[in-house]
């Protein structure tokens, strides 16, 4: 299994870091490794305490099913297809913030999951520190 | 980090008793501190059982995302942007009656947390502990 | 059933504080009623952050089994008759600091916890509490 | 309350992951603020998975009481005056790796916890990085 190093999910980090103090927010950042084990984390000064939980499910979310979070929220609204979903694993959550982390190849071994702003926020930041190891 | 002292924390705790006596409801009242935790609480006679619970979720979750339980619920609904967020910290309580507290300069120093009838008058009764400090 | 009053219960936080300064401690003091559940909470400036939790199971342990939970450690030792009491009841703590409150008359109608410091110094401050009442 | 900010735990991190290295061992290293709320964490390649909720429970555990957890691990166990106050807070970790962290001033501001290798390795790398901050 490709696995994520500690270096590469720090990059992950520090890039997340950078990002989040260009568009002015505070965040929480997880990131998992292939088998969704938490591998880091930072959380900035007066960060929302209730998102370092979420942070950490949203990443493991990511990976536990290889898309963006807000992607499986999509799918389990009421009526969908995968409806309450967020009852398994212990907990999931399913709005944007979480992103798969991939290495050059394009091969998953990662996730980074986001929280402490707007879910669009959230997400972009995700997605800057996925881009920082791919 | 300024934090929330015991004596502030009784001292909304009996603004909160009394508010609740002048509705006439039986309230279950949660006060956490800063960092999310425990500060003071205080059960009326006669008052729902499952409220003790809920009263100190909704105090956690005010000061979890420094906003009224309220406020988040209306984020949380199906289609909306943090839909099933109740998912994480080990159960959140959006629904009115969660308050952060805030010192005289306006900083947050904890929150206070209220569960025992309607949500109106559970926020009701939480904004009048939270308004005894500030 | 006897239950405790929330007057009760806060007089019974109100000597175990009075208790507590005069020894030069910093507790958490918890108080239960007839069932079991939690009536009242206060938490002294400094107090360790993991007695929350015990100061709460102390005082439930206390009501659970009718009696000082230091009795209940003596049986819960390895060859004791009570081996791993604590694993039920999603935790006991059977050290001293839990102690059943009567009324009057004798009969039980609550229990107060308290943890912070040495056993010894939880027992006394409980007890102050406990003897506030009847 | 002061509190550890996100630089003073990187270079806690960073140096616990010097010290790491320099004796060869593979670890988990988790840093709490001063609300025993997570704010930072590391695990180096190939670390024992089971250490990354060892690591939050040592750190936790040392900012919930103030000490190190070895020193607790002296109380609790059989015969001891906290035995078995495992059972509380959802789960302690009362041996060696877990170390209060100090600001220049002496205030604890958080805590570092260490997991993977033997306990005395696990304390020798807790106590690199919390030195590392005061």
């Amino acid at each position: 299994m490709s696995d994520i190093t500690l270096a590469q999910a720090q990059s992950a980090v520090a890039a997340a870091l950078q990002k989040s103090k260009e568009i002015g927010v505070k965040m929480n950042i997880a990131i998992v490794d292939a088998g969704a084990n938490l591998k880091a984390f930072a959380r900035m000064e007066n960060a929302w305490l209730g998102s370092i939980d979420i942070a950490q499910k949203k990443a493991r979310t990511a990976r536990y099913f290889d898309m963006n979070t807000g992607d499986i929220g999509n799918l389990s609204q009421p009526g969908g297809s995968l409806y309450n979903i967020e009852h398994s694993n212990g907990g999931l959550i399913t709005f944007p913030g979480g992103v798969p982390i991939k290495d050059a190849s394009g091969t998953i071994i990662g996730a980074i999951g986001v929280s402490g702003d707007s879910v669009e926020n959230d997400h972009a930041v995700a997605s800057a520190g996925a881009a920082a190891v791919s």
